[in-house]
């Protein structure tokens, strides 16, 4: 029987991914045995047939061996460094009739994959604004402080400005591609693309030298999806494909975030509507996806808070009597006991608490505010 | 005992609203034999001695009286005019140890209460930004559009933002105040609260000549709230006083909605933390606000969606074939059956479906894209 690595190395060259018809017989039958049908034409017509026809022509040896001398592993399930976090593409039902574990991942660089188990995924538009690159950028270098890596698929706009981000802190960054390692797509990406196959993992189901396709970007994709313990969505219109990621994040039952935006960019109306489904959580910045894909208890996001104001301190009761002391004129014990709504020894005995605090002051003229009250800013209240 | 509508004006003098002692002792013993208790100063001390106190001096029904010679009606839950919504506010635990039903409304204005009650609730912050107001007024005028009412405070803002929304569009909106209906607060806004008393209504439940203090404003948030059968959040700052008529319509089981914006903008961060908690639900638009608060089916929101493509039609094999025909250079029939893995039968009669189409275009030199496929704009793809 062909070995399993060769025989995976073959079915990577002959079939395009998250084909369900193969990466079912793969794993049934293993991939050796059904690469020993390809080769005696024993296979059914289909896809398998098609494979069949152009078996003969492949080498998956040699390529394995060519692959090796250029610095490009290929790295199967069976393999320590495999990423277990793959195998639960095994176990969804897929997203567009695409489904199925890659048979192994190409890859250049000095990550190890089977460390990346805490990683973070992040998609988004490729014609995105400024809004969304920094906020890419930000929630990437937030990520790399923490100890993940950042995985994205290397294309223009969020992809590189999370790449960027994870890269400018020195942390580990990995993309993943559609077409294979060896090639830079988009072209102008190149030295990103080696940036990180030098310092992080470019990784691809294809073999060297495949050529993007749409499909292969569909499939790459779930691949993204799998790898991240959870994906945000940056800027995505509503007809963007990284909402096909993250419809692979939650085929994966993998939690999904996104990050709003003004409701006047289109670049944000796909992010918005997954998150009014109920199907994306909301995230401002790194602390809200660290508490979202962190382990229970690690990352409990502060809620954002003013200092307490003297006010805070005060019992209801004497609350009450300082929001019936007039801020400029002053008023008699009587006239602020009426309005406080409380009775007369009351009153006084609140008003002489808060002259202590130095939230009132009593003149000749009657009681006002105290300085230290009339400067509390009444920031952004529906009550002044 | 005191007749039940002078004994409920009587009480809105002398007690601040929502009190629980006193709301508590209303539901219970009713207003006109609380009203007598205080009368003869049987009541106990607390709260209600402070009011027993200053019983005395006020009359509730000269004020009654002199309100309607005014145009400022008291509305009560046995009149046929009583907003039954408010009722609810009976049975929920409330807000700040602030808890009941008004005892009455006072109101002026030619619309009825009791017609208000598919009526929308949108509030927000007083230190609004141009974004948030400008989507105030959209929402607004889109609720009124679909025949609501919205309510608000007449605050600077988003408040009244939101008023003129409506109004724009002549349809009716309701002020609550948090002093009483005869003053203007803010003072600037006093055209604005005319033109709603004119033509909406403008409500509190304090009696007219009543000063806007803290806690008014906390109580009155609380019929925004209750008035409305959902409420918007638009832009709210962490501490927003906004946020109190939020939680007001959460302990009301109301929907809760907000609108995001720029995680830059500190004045929405309000609205992220809620509806990243799952407390309130993304809207963007009127769309999205009517279809939260109609009745099921009324509104069903269309997912926005691009004209379907000419490969969206294809069969997945024709698809894949096309995916490997080239853009520019023409390539041979064998070299796309093998970039798409598919047996030459196969390919053929796939490349002529996409030549009828007028999707491939067969020259001497081989097949490339047709015209129609490489003007349609790939818009915004993880996959291109």
């Amino acid at each position: 029987m062909t070995d399993d690595r060769v025989a995976r190395a073959g079915l990577s060259r002959l079939v395009e991914p998250a084909d369900p018809r193969v990466t079912d017989a793969v794993s049934q039958a293993g991939a050796g045995r059904l690469y020993d049908e390809l080769l005696t034409r024993r296979a059914e017509r289909g896809l398998t047939g098609d494979a069949a026809g152009r078996v003969a022509s492949v080498d998956p040896l040699r390529e394995l061996e060519q692959a090796a001398r250029r610095g490009i592993r290929f790295v199967i399930p069976s393999d320590a460094e495999w990423p277990t976090q793959l195998d639960d593409l095994a176990r969804t039902s897929g997203v567009n009739q695409m489904v199925g574990r890659p048979f192994g991942l190409w890859v250049r660089g000095p990550a190890r994959l089977d460390e990346l188990a805490r990683c973070v995924a992040i998609v988004g538009s490729r014609s995105s604004t400024s809004y969304g690159e920094t906020a890419a950028g930000e929630i990437a270098a937030g990520v790399s402080r923490d100890g993940r890596a950042v995985v994205s698929g290397a294309a223009f706009g969020i992809d590189q400005a999370a790449h960027r981000g994870a890269l400018a802190l020195g942390g580990p960054s990995v993309a993943v591609l559609a077409c294979g390692v060896d090639r830079a797509y988009p072209a102008s990406h190149r030295d990103l693309i080696e940036h990180m196959a030098a310092h992080g993992a470019v990784v691809s189901e294809l073999p060297p030298g495949c050529a993007p396709m749409r499909m292969r970007f569909l499939a790459r994709n779930r691949l993204i999806a799998a790898l991240g313990c959870g994906t945000v969505l940056i800027e995505a219109a509503i007809r963007s494909g990284a909402l096909n990621t993250a419809a692979w994040t939650e085929s994966l039952s993998r939690p999904l975030m996104g990050l709003p935006g003004p409701i006047t960019s289109a670049q944000s109306q796909g992010v918005h509507h997954w998150i009014r489904s109920g199907a994306a959580t909301l995230v401002t910045g790194p602390e809200d996806v660290l508490e979202v894909v962190g382990d229970v208890g690690e990352h409990t996001r502060e809620e954002p808070r003013e200092a307490p104001r003297p006010r805070d301190r005060l019992s209801s009761r004497h609350r009450q009597v300082l929001e019936a002391v007039p801020l400029r004129r002053p008023a008699d014990l009587e006239s602020i006991a009426a309005t406080a709504g409380i009775d007369l020894v009351d009153t006084q005995s609140a008003l002489r608490h808060l002259r202590r605090c130095g939230l009132a002051v009593h003149t000749e003229a009657g009681w006002r505010l105290g300085e230290s009250t009339r400067h509390v800013p009444h920031v952004d209240d529906h009550a002044p």
